[in-house]
């Protein structure tokens, strides 16, 4: 008989998001008369940027005449996007990479995921705590997490604590572990990393040859300059580091499906002998076998993305998210709650009132304000007592969110 | 130090298919005044179906407005498709599912890769021979597969061979096995199992404890009617089989990109104590957590790929490549060529003349004939000796590939 891999059955039911909609669901059902703001989620609202609809229509046409059809293409992701993300993305910030350092694909949820199939299932492995639930399911999955302890905590996953205490900003560990995940700006916690903080890490990572992972799916919403866009702006985290990309809060691709992961040649692992392996290959590898690429139409839309029009079309939308995030920042601070982030993020990071618990907290705001927000205990331990916020509603659905939330306080 | 997964090591350099492209570039550089013609390539030539492009520009266009977006879809495909898929592929076979048991990916590829991890890596494996390489490969991986021998078999796979001694149906084994990959209409040889024979199989299963994983992708090529289209036209299947399907050889969405995966609720494992465990809520967990689902814009042209005229218009292109089959097998005829498929599926599997190796035989005719062909020995160590031949050129092509070919024979 085939044997199941029994890691999944340590994993919760449902996969944390999935157990929010069917919890809202739950209460549309009984409550079908009621509407609800939702100012939790981190899915935008906005309309694609036209730029990227006109390319979109442009491609679907190639597609529907036989002289410009195209079938499967090159799995890595066509050349056009790559060279167009490489001139946009790095370049001006002086990283040079090279085409085959770029991997496309549909959206840097999977990629995030997949990476870790290159990597040994034993290695240590530390993650930000709170944080986006899939570094840590996916190691789950494939075991490298150990067990759940009764405080939620897995056992072999170091947990780096980002609190009030410390300033949102975890330490270094004391000992080394062989991968940490990094996501900065911050899901959930809307905080960032200085280029000086950065640095602390990539000296970490080389010093204990550590590979980090670095998710910089919102790196569009930083507008201060003292924080990298890309860990490439750090000497020598082309050794250490892959970095993930998204273009879901940018080109509004949520439901299109579009990032990248870069994998510098430099980058490397160790097999059983110790010797140096570059990553590149292998991502490679397991991209060609497991993946056809994505959409070649979605690929002309994220190419669209960079243009002078879809530039500021993105820039623009953006800064309606920013305007929304202002917005929630002075009402919660006219109401007396604590919050953090929402700066150089789409995130605001908020203490319950009252020392709620974060669940309870969302069920009160749910049935009672009919507000839907994210319950902080979803991103790791250290989210308990804390619910997330997030930027992207429609102005009126966040003022009027905010106006309830201050009525049911 | 971060350690690799080790069995990345085990692979040969190249997917078989980057490689053969390797090759075709190597070519061109060198003969940059020739004309190839591709004759051995599962990708798809004509244009999508309009009534697709329509459904296409439509979704689009209400992605572009405020009032019809939409973002992150459910991760296991909006309901329109997964109710059109259930009405459309498997009520008028008389097999009665729920849209639960249905889920929506970017490709057959990706599932058939994908399924692989919710199922313990030491389970035993056995795959037809030849088959689609990444059944294999996907399980290498994961060291499922064991080590590789000198006669390029891994030590813990179990091949099936289909040869032309057994007329390509491959017998069931005389032991038991965990998991059986079956593809039918097969890729690459183009032969089919009638009712009776998949009967078999499902039988063995059932005693064995077996769980099949069947790639259905190319059932549309099925016109004779003692061939089941679904594995589930089987009684007892849906306890055993897990059915992937594709719209890449049907609204040519190679380049689009959309599967799907049928895992009925009552197929099950086994835990380690014994217990039954359903697969249908782990692949689930799976695709919730490692993915977002595909682009809602195709998820509405595989919707419309099942409305009358979009049926109408994959009927005749189906009927265009079968046409091509036979203009293929006719002339390989004439040549005196053995060959097999074709008449249930796009491919033709084709002996090599003089009884070259697979690669021998590409060669001299990608060199000699500037024909591209697909070698037999990708697929597995009893494809060696055979070409592959596929239906998906453009029809002038097809003929004057078969032309080139009786003047280099």
């Amino acid at each position: 008989m085939a044997l199941i891999n029994e890691h999944f059955l340590k994993l919760q039911e449902n996969y944390f998001f999935s157990d929010i909609e069917k919890k809202i669901n739950a209460f549309r059902v009984t409550h079908p008369e009621k509407k609800l703001l939702r100012i939790g989620r981190g899915d935008v609202s906005s309309p694609l940027p036209p730029a990227c609809v006109e390319a979109m229509h442009r491609a679907l046409d190639e597609m529907s005449r036989e002289e410009t059809f195209r079938g499967y293409g090159p799995e890595q992701g066509y050349s056009f996007l790559i060279n167009t993300i490489l001139k946009h993305d790095f370049a001006p910030l002086g990283i040079e990479l090279t085409p085959s350092e770029i991997f496309v694909s549909d959206g840097a949820k999977s990629d995030t995921c997949n990476i870790g199939e290159i990597l040994r299932w034993d290695n240590s492995m530390g993650i930000t705590d709170p944080v986006y639930p899939v570094y840590a399911e996916s190691n789950i999955m494939c075991g490298r997490s150990g067990t759940r302890g009764e405080d939620g905590k897995w056992s072999n996953v170091m947990y780096l604590p980002c609190t009030e205490a410390n300033g949102f900003v975890p330490e270094t560990p004391d000992h080394r572990l062989d991968i940490i995940y990094l996501c900065y700006p911050n899901n959930p916690t809307g905080t960032t990393l200085t280029h000086r903080q950065l640095k602390k890490w990539v000296d970490y990572a080389l010093k204990n040859d550590t590979l980090i992972i670095y998710d910089a799916a919102y790196e569009a919403y930083i507008h201060e300059k003292s924080i990298p866009h890309s860990i490439y702006e750090i000497r020598g985290a082309k050794k250490v580091a892959i970095e993930i990309r998204s273009f879901s809060k940018t080109a509004g691709f949520t439901g299109v499906r579009c990032g990248y992961t870069v994998v510098p040649k430099e980058v490397t692992a160790a097999n059983i002998n110790g010797e140096r392996i570059p990553l590149n290959p292998l991502w490679y590898r397991r991209q060609c076998t497991k993946s056809n690429g994505t959409s070649y139409i979605t690929q002309r839309g994220a190419e669209a993305a960079y243009s002078p029009e879809g530039q500021q079309q993105i820039k623009e939308k953006i800064a309606y998210y920013m305007e929304n995030a202002r917005i929630i920042r002075e009402s919660l601070a006219r109401m007396g709650l604590t919050y953090y982030g929402g700066i150089n993020a789409p995130y605001i990071w908020v203490k319950t009132p009252d020392g709620l618990s974060s669940w309870k907290c969302f069920e009160k705001m749910l049935y009672e304000a009919n507000v839907v927000v994210t319950p902080g205990i979803g991103f790791g331990p250290s989210g308990e007592g804390f619910i997330r916020l997030a930027a992207f509603a429609k102005r009126d659905e966040c003022e009027e969110a905010m106006e309830r939330i201050r009525r049911w306080l």
